[in-house]
């Protein structure tokens, strides 16, 4: 099997650190979205959507879409349990990682494509859609800031796809368009720290 | 356990047919979303995003995000499997959900929040983004159209949860707006025309 990835993006990113956690190894071929590889015709052939990560099975079959790639490899290669433990532990983690993307990650992604001059003549972009986007990204702040106050990660004790899902996001957009959490949302940027500091953040 | 929804609304209905199909019943408790009861006291303790569904367990448990309550009763009720059949199988519906889901259904949810009468002086509208999100909405129906010219259902040839993630988008956002498959799109509109025909489009 084959990952296509690209360097520094943050949804193959959530792949890699997956995979890292579970110590597991795959090829990757790098698609450079500067270059426009993504929208090139032998990328589209795989995905005709253009998005990074998929992966490449032996027999050509495609898995596109980070999450159901994460979900792949947690079948094949339960521990450690990145999607939880039991039947509502997993429901509660797919609760956590979509309220990451909805709140945290979707926002984030809306102000960075509206507002980033990377995207100027790229896109269309709506600028009064990203600056309303920085105010749901607050909003997710706060959110996760409640929930990492009696928490040690995201969906409870231990690290999951949900924590995955909110570093990427956090390491990327919150990087570029400076907007990480500081004195006003201690438990996130406790939080922060931590799962920064393992050795999985390389990937 | 109750299923705490909003009559009419996509997302609950997203449960309610998955449960539908599952031949499993839920005692359910309506929360208007017009008088504005998902944003009152009550319902906000329960479910501090004010969002429709949550699944309230009889210790107190809240489960949100029709996703995971709907991966929760595929665990506690495999048959007939509406996430997939084996690893592989698995990571297909759960990449098509997630295909519908940012290609259809949200930026419908899109078109719809930014347009429509109903969110005037509710919520900040950018009307330029909403035109925009209805090109999406087209760009969704080619793929869809695509995928389905050469399977039965969306994934492929067994009715799964990004089924029924499309027909919610369309019965509620695709008739409001009145953006429905048409002669441009056979494949989806024979498709859209039997999974109405199916006893839990009841639901």
């Amino acid at each position: 099997m084959k990952l296509y990835d690209s360097a520094g993006a943050p949804n193959p990113r959530r792949v890699k650190i997956f995979l890292a956690e579970k110590g597991i190894e795959v090829p990757v071929e790098d698609v450079s979205i500067p270059k426009g590889e993504h929208k090139a015709e032998a990328y589209l052939a795989r995905n005709p959507l253009g998005q990074v990560p998929i992966l490449e099975l032996d027999d050509g079959t495609v898995i596109a879409e980070s999450t159901a790639i994460c979900r792949y490899f947690e079948e094949l290669h339960p521990e450690p349990p990145l999607f939880g433990t039991d039947p509502l532990d997993r429901a509660r983690v797919a609760m956590w990682d979509r309220h990451v993307e909805f709140n945290l990650f979707i926002p984030f992604a809306q102000v960075f494509r509206n507002t980033h001059d990377f995207f100027k003549g790229r896109i269309p972009q709506v600028a009064e859609w990203g600056e309303l986007n920085k105010k749901a990204v607050a909003k997710g702040f706060d959110l996760l800031d409640r929930q990492l106050e009696g928490n040690e990660f995201i969906s409870g004790a231990t690290y999951t796809i949900a924590d995955i899902t909110a570093q990427c996001g956090l390491d990327f957009f919150g990087r570029i368009l400076k907007m990480l959490p500081g004195d006003d949302h201690k438990s996130l940027a406790r939080w922060y720290q931590a799962v920064s500091a393992r050795p999985s953040a390389g990937a």
